[in-house]
C-alpha cells in the first residue's frame, strides 16, 4: 500500500527481485542444499508484498499492529529471509550461514527467527495459521492484515481447504492467500500445472475472492494485492502463475530441479551473471516497507478462577469443570480465546462460547483448522484453548508437531479419552493420546481426576508459556480436593500412605477412583497401598515416585486407561529408573477395544480395581 | 440396477425404508445410546442402495466381485447394521444386542463385521477408503461399483477433498458417494445446512459429477444411482437434502437430538406407532439385493526376493532398499501395489513406480488420502505399501489409528527419519514416529540398519497380516548383513559379543553403525561391550534383552534417533523390566533440534558413538 509511483515503484521492486533471486541462489549454493527454484518462482511477489504491500517495522516483527505473512510454502525459506534482510531486519551477510547449526536460518523457517509466526515446511499448515492470525486482528480490534504464501502442490493438502472453508465462513476480509502456482512438485507435475482457473474454481467454490494473474508481472501482483484489500466480506486467493526457477536458465519452468542447490563453479557462475543482467535502471525514492499501524490496548492481565464452588464428594465430570475453568479465565484476561469442532456440548467449550461468543472460534469438523488456528492466534498472543474428543486430536498430530517445534502457547483439551466412554467404541477412545503427546518433548501433559484438580490444572497451563495438553474424562467423578488445593505443573498428590505400604499404585483420570476402590478393599484385608494421582505426566514428579518406590518395597504398580505404549506406565519407568526401580505391573488396554457399558469396559480391558488388587496381591511379600 | 417396475418398487423401498428406520429406533433405544436420526436422514438413500442398487451378496460380503459400501458417517451404525439384517445377513433379532461388550454390532462400525471394510466413526475417513475400493476394482480388473456415504458435517474435513482430487484426478467413474444433507451437526447447524447448491458447486470444483435431490424421494434417489453409473471418466456426488430424525416427529430437522436415542416408554412408542403409521402398502415381488458379477482371478502368488545382490561393505540408504525390495516382491504378487504422496523420488518408491505404473497410486501432497486409499485397497485384498517422509504420516495419524481398529494389511514406510536428515531442519525430522506407531498394540514397528535387513524385513510385513510400518533413514550406510541372513519380526541381531561386556548398547536404524564404532573404540581401550541391532521395535525380543543385561552386568544402554518418548528406550525398558532390569541411559534427541550437518546433529544431540563411549566409560564397574 505504498503511494510511490508505479514507473518508479516497478523497477524498484524488479530489482529487489532480482536481488532476493540472487540472494536464494547464493545461500544454498553455500548451504550445499536447500530449494533455489521454489524461491526464484515467488520472487516478484515477495518483492511487491514485502516493499509496496506489507506494514511492518523490519526491526520489531512483533509490533502488535503489524501487518503479519507466513511462509506455507516453507521450503522457500531462504527467500524469506533474503527479504527481511533486504528490509533491513539483519545483516545480508548473514544469510550465507543458512542451514548452519550455529545460525537460526535454518532450512524451513521456525520461530527462533523474530519474524517467523510458526513453523512451516510440513505443507498446508501455514493458511490454517493464517486464519488464526486473521481471528486476533479482530479480537484485539486492529486492522492489521495477514497474507500468506502457498505452493500449488499445497493445495492438495486436505488441511488447506479446512482453512478455506472457515476463512470464508468468518468472512476474513483481512486475510489475502496467494498461491505460487510454478507448477511443478518434488516428483513430477503438479495436479494442474498451469492451469490457473483450476484453483480460481475452487477457492471460488469456497466463497474466496479469486484473481488470476501472472505472478512475475509486478503490476499485476501490485493491483492484486488493492484488490484483495478492497474485498469487503470474504478473504482474497491471488492466484499467480509462475516458473519454477524463474530467471536461472538451466532451471526455469523444468523438472527435477526440486530441492536442489546450484554447484559451485560454473554453474552458480552462469546463474548469478544471469541474475545480475536483469537488473534494471531504477531511481530514487527506494522502495522501502510501510510503518504498522499504531495499536493501543490496554496491558493484558491474568485471569482469575476466583473461589471454586466444588463440594467434596459431588460428582461433576472433568471435561465439564473444564468448560468451567476456561470461562472464568476468561472472563478477565482476553487473550484467553476457545476454539472446537462442532462438539462443544461434548467437551463443554459451550461453556465458554455462552459467555464470549466473540472469542469462540468454531471449526466445525476440521480438526487441523482447530489446531492451525489455534497456532496463529497464540503467535499472535492470545491464549487459546482448541478442544475436541481427544480421539481427534490425532487427526491434527502434524500440527501439534509443528506446534512444538514452534514452542507456540497452545492449549490443548481432549476429552471422552479411553475406554471409560463406554459404547461408542474404540474409533472415539483416544488410547494413544498421551503417548502422542510426551513424544513432543516440550509438551505438557496433564491428566486430572476431579474438578478442582482440572481447574487449577487449567490456571497453571494457561499462564506457563509454550505446548500444553490436558486428558478429559467423560464419567462424572466426585470431587476429592478441596477447593483451595494447588496443583503446581510437575506434581503429583499421594492420596493414600501409611507406613506399611506394601506397594504404590499410580492411576490418574478414572484410574485414580479405582485405586482408591483397591485400597479399600485391600485395607479391609489388612494390607496397606500408597495411591498416587499422578495428574502431571509431563513433567513428571521423578522424586516423589522414586521415594514411593523406596517405601513400599520397591513395588509399583500404574493404572491407565491407555494403551501400553506412551502412556502413565512409560512415564513412571523413565522416572525412577535412574535408582533402579522398574514399574512391576502396567495395567492399561493391551488390544483394540469394543463397545460396552464404562464399568464393563474397565473391568473387561483389566484396569478396574478388582485388576489392582489381584496386582497387588498376586505378589507375596 | 434392479429391473423392477418402478410402481412395486417404490412402495417396497418405502417400506423399507420404514423398518429401516424403526431397528434403528429401537435398537438404540436397547441400548440406551446412539444416533438415531442421524440413521433416519439416510433410510431412503440405504434402502434404494441396498435392495436396487447394489450387487452383493449378504451371506458372502468378501465376494471379490461385490460391490462395497462404506458408511463414511460411521455413527449411523444402526442402519447399516439393519440394512444388512433386512438383507439377510444376519437375524434381525441381533440388532437389539447394539453395542453390547459381547456383539459386533458396535456404538461405530468395525471390520469385525464381515460387511464392513473399514472401521468409520472418524469422520472424513470413509470416503478415502472408497477410493481404495475403486482403485482395487481397476486392480482386479472388476467391475465392481464403490459406494459411500458422507455426512454434511463431514464434509468440512480436509481429508474429503484430498479423497474428492485424488478421485477426480484418476478419473474414477466406478466410485458414487451421496452426501446425506440432513442441515444438524452435533453442537449446532451445519455450514451450509440445505444450501445443496453449496455442496453441489465445491464437488463441481473438484472435477465431480454432481447431481442435488431431495433424499427422501425414492425416485430421485434411484435416478441419481443410475445417472451415476452411466457418467463416465468422473466419479459422482449425489448431494441429497433429507432430514434429520426424519419420519419421527419429536425430533425431525430439530437440533439437540444428536446422539440420543429415544427413551423407553411413551417417547419410543410414540415414534414406533408413527413410523409404523408410514407403511404403504406393497406387493410382490419383494425387493432384494441382486447377485455380485462373478470375477475369475488366479489364486494370489506369494512374491520373492529372489537372490539379493550386497556386497558386504557397500554403502546404500535403507530408503533406497526399501524401494528395490517392493518393487521385487511386486514382480510375483500382483496385490502388491504402491502409494506416495509427491515424494517417490526421495522414498524410492518410484522404483516401483518405474516397473508397475498401473499399481502405483500417487497422491500428490495429501497424506491422509495416501493412508486412506491403502486402507480401502487393504481391505479388498491388495497389499498397500503406502510411502512418504516419516514426519509426514503424522498428518494421517488419524487414519492410522483406524487402520490400527480395523487390523488391516497397510504396510506404511517412512522414510527420512531423525536428525540424520541434517539441514532441512526439524519439521522434516520425526522424531517422535516411533512412538506414535508404538502406541496402537497391534502394529508391527521395523526398523533396519542396513539393505539386506530392509529388504528382507519388507518381505516378513507384506506377508505377516495386520498393519505395520517401517521406518527408513535417509543417509547411506554401510551393508553388514549377508544376503541370506534371516530377519523374523520380533527379533534382534547381536552385533558384538564377548564374554567380558560390560555393557549392552541397544542401537537401530543409523545408530547402529555409532554403536559399532563405539565398540571398536572401547575395545582400543581394552573394553568389550555388546551392541545389539534392535531391528524390530514392536512385537521386541524380550527374551534375549534380558539376557543381554544379565550377561553384561545389568548394564542396559539405549541409542536412537527419536525424542525420548516412546521409542527404544521405552521399547527396551518395558522388555526387561519383569526381570528388574533398568535401562541405564537412554541416548536420544531431548530437544527439538536445528538444521545442520547429520554427523555434525548426531553428536550435538547426543547421540554419537562419542556419547555412547561416554555412557558406557562414566560408571566405573
Amino acid at each position: 500500500m505504498t503511494d510511490m509511483d508505479r514507473s518508479v515503484l516497478v523497477p524498484a521492486l524488479t530489482n529487489i527481485a532480482t536481488r532476493l533471486r540472487i540472494d536464494s541462489v547464493r545461500s544454498t549454493t553455500e548451504a550445499g542444499s536447500g530449494h533455489p527454484t521454489s524461491c526464484a518462482s515467488a520472487a516478484d511477489i515477495l518483492a511487491a508484498l514485502f516493499f509496496a504491500e506489507l506494514r511492518f517495522d523490519p526491526k520489531d516483527p512483533h509490533h502488535p499492529g503489524s501487518d503479519r505473512f507466513i511462509l506455507s510454502k516453507g521450503h522457500a525459506a531462504p527467500i524469506l529471509y533474503a527479504a527481511w534482510a533486504e528490509a533491513g531486519a539483519f545483516d545480508r551477510a548473514e544469510l550465507l550461514k543458512l542451514r548452519e547449526l550455529g545460525s537460526d536460518l535454518e532450512g524451513h523457517p521456525t520461530p527462533r527467527l523474530p519474524f517467523v509466526d510458526v513453523a512451516t515446511g510440513s505443507l498446508g499448515q501455514g493458511i490454517c495459521a493464517a486464519i488464526g492470525c486473521a481471528l486476533n486482528a479482530r479480537r484485539i480490534g486492529s486492522e492489521y492484515r495477514t497474507y500468506c504464501l502457498l505452493g500449488d502442490g499445497e493445495s492438495a493438502e486436505g488441511s488447506v481447504w479446512e482453512a478455506a472453508e472457515v476463512g470464508a465462513q468468518d468472512g476474513l476480509d483481512n486475510l489475502c492467500a496467494i498461491t505460487d502456482v510454478n507448477g511443478l512438485g518434488q516428483s513430477r507435475a503438479t495436479m494442474w500445472q498451469h492451469d490457473l482457473e483450476q484453483f480460481a474454481r475452487r477457492w471460488r467454490a469456497f466463497g474466496w475472492h479469486a484473481i488470476t494473474i501472472d505472478g512475475h508481472d509486478i503490476n499485476q501482483v501490485l493491483d492484486a494485492f488493492a484488490e484483495a484489500r478492497a474485498t469487503k466480506g470474504q478473504p482474497t486467493m491471488i492466484v499467480a502463475g509462475t516458473l519454477k526457477g524463474k530467471g536461472i536458465a538451466i532451471a526455469e519452468g523444468k523438472e527435477h530441479w526440486h530441492g536442489k542447490a546450484l554447484k559451485k563453479g560454473e554453474e552458480l557462475d552462469a546463474a548469478l551473471n544471469e541474475l545480475k543482467s536483469q537488473l534494471v535502471p531504477e531511481e530514487e525514492p527506494v522502495a522501502k516497507p510501510q510503518a504498522p499501524r499504531s495499536v493501543s490496548r490496554p496491558a493484558p492481565k491474568r485471569g482469575s478462577l476466583g473461589t471454586l464452588p466444588y463440594k467434596l464428594g459431588e460428582t461433576i465430570a472433568t471435561r465439564e469443570a473444564y468448560g468451567s475453568a476456561i470461562a472464568r479465565l476468561g472472563a478477565s484476561d482476553d487473550r484467553i480465546v476457545a476454539l472446537d469442532a462442532d462438539v462443544g456440548n461434548s467437551t463443554f467449550s459451550e461453556k465458554f462460547e455462552k459467555q464470549f461468543p466473540d472469542r469462540f472460534y468454531e471449526n466445525f469438523i476440521a480438526e487441523q483448522s482447530l489446531i492451525g488456528s489455534a497456532m496463529g492466534l497464540a503467535a499472535r498472543g492470545s491464549i487459546p484453548f482448541p478442544s475436541t474428543f481427544a480421539a481427534f486430536l490425532t487427526r491434527a498430530y502434524d500440527f501439534i508437531r509443528m506446534a512444538a517445534i514452534s514452542n507456540l502457547n497452545i492449549k490443548m483439551a481432549g476429552s471422552h479419552a479411553g475406554v471409560s466412554i463406554g459404547e461408542d467404541g474404540p474409533s472415539q477412545m483416544a488410547l494413544e493420546d498421551l503417548a502422542m503427546m510426551r513424544a513432543q518433548p516440550n509438551m505438557v501433559v496433564l491428566y486430572p481426576s476431579d474438578a478442582v484438580s482440572t481447574e487449577k490444572l487449567i490456571e497453571e497451563m494457561a499462564y506457563r508459556p509454550g505446548p500444553a495438553y490436558m486428558r478429559t474424562s467423560r464419567p462424572k467423578t466426585p470431587v476429592i480436593y478441596g477447593n483451595d488445593e494447588t496443583f503446581p505443573i510437575g506434581g503429583l498428590k499421594v492420596l493414600r500412605r501409611t507406613d506399611t505400604d506394601v506397594a504404590t499404585v499410580i492411576g490418574a483420570g478414572v484410574t485414580v477412583f479405582e485405586a482408591l476402590k483397591a485400597h479399600d478393599a485391600l485395607k479391609a484385608q489388612g494390607r496397606n497401598i500408597r495411591v498416587i494421582d499422578l495428574y502431571s505426566l509431563q513433567p513428571v514428579d521423578a522424586e516423589t515416585l522414586t521415594q514411593c518406590a523406596r517405601e513400599t518395597g520397591g513395588r509399583l504398580i500404574t493404572v491407565e486407561d491407555h494403551y501400553q505404549g506412551g502412556g502413565i506406565g512409560d512415564a513412571v519407568a523413565e522416572a525412577v529408573a535412574a535408582a533402579g526401580f522398574v514399574v512391576e505391573r502396567r495395567l492399561c488396554v493391551h488390544e483394540i477395544p469394543r463397545s460396552g457399558l464404562p464399568d464393563e469396559l474397565l473391568d473387561h480391558y483389566g484396569i478396574s480395581a478388582r485388576h489392582i488388587v489381584a496386582a497387588v496381591t498376586s505378589k507375596a511379600r
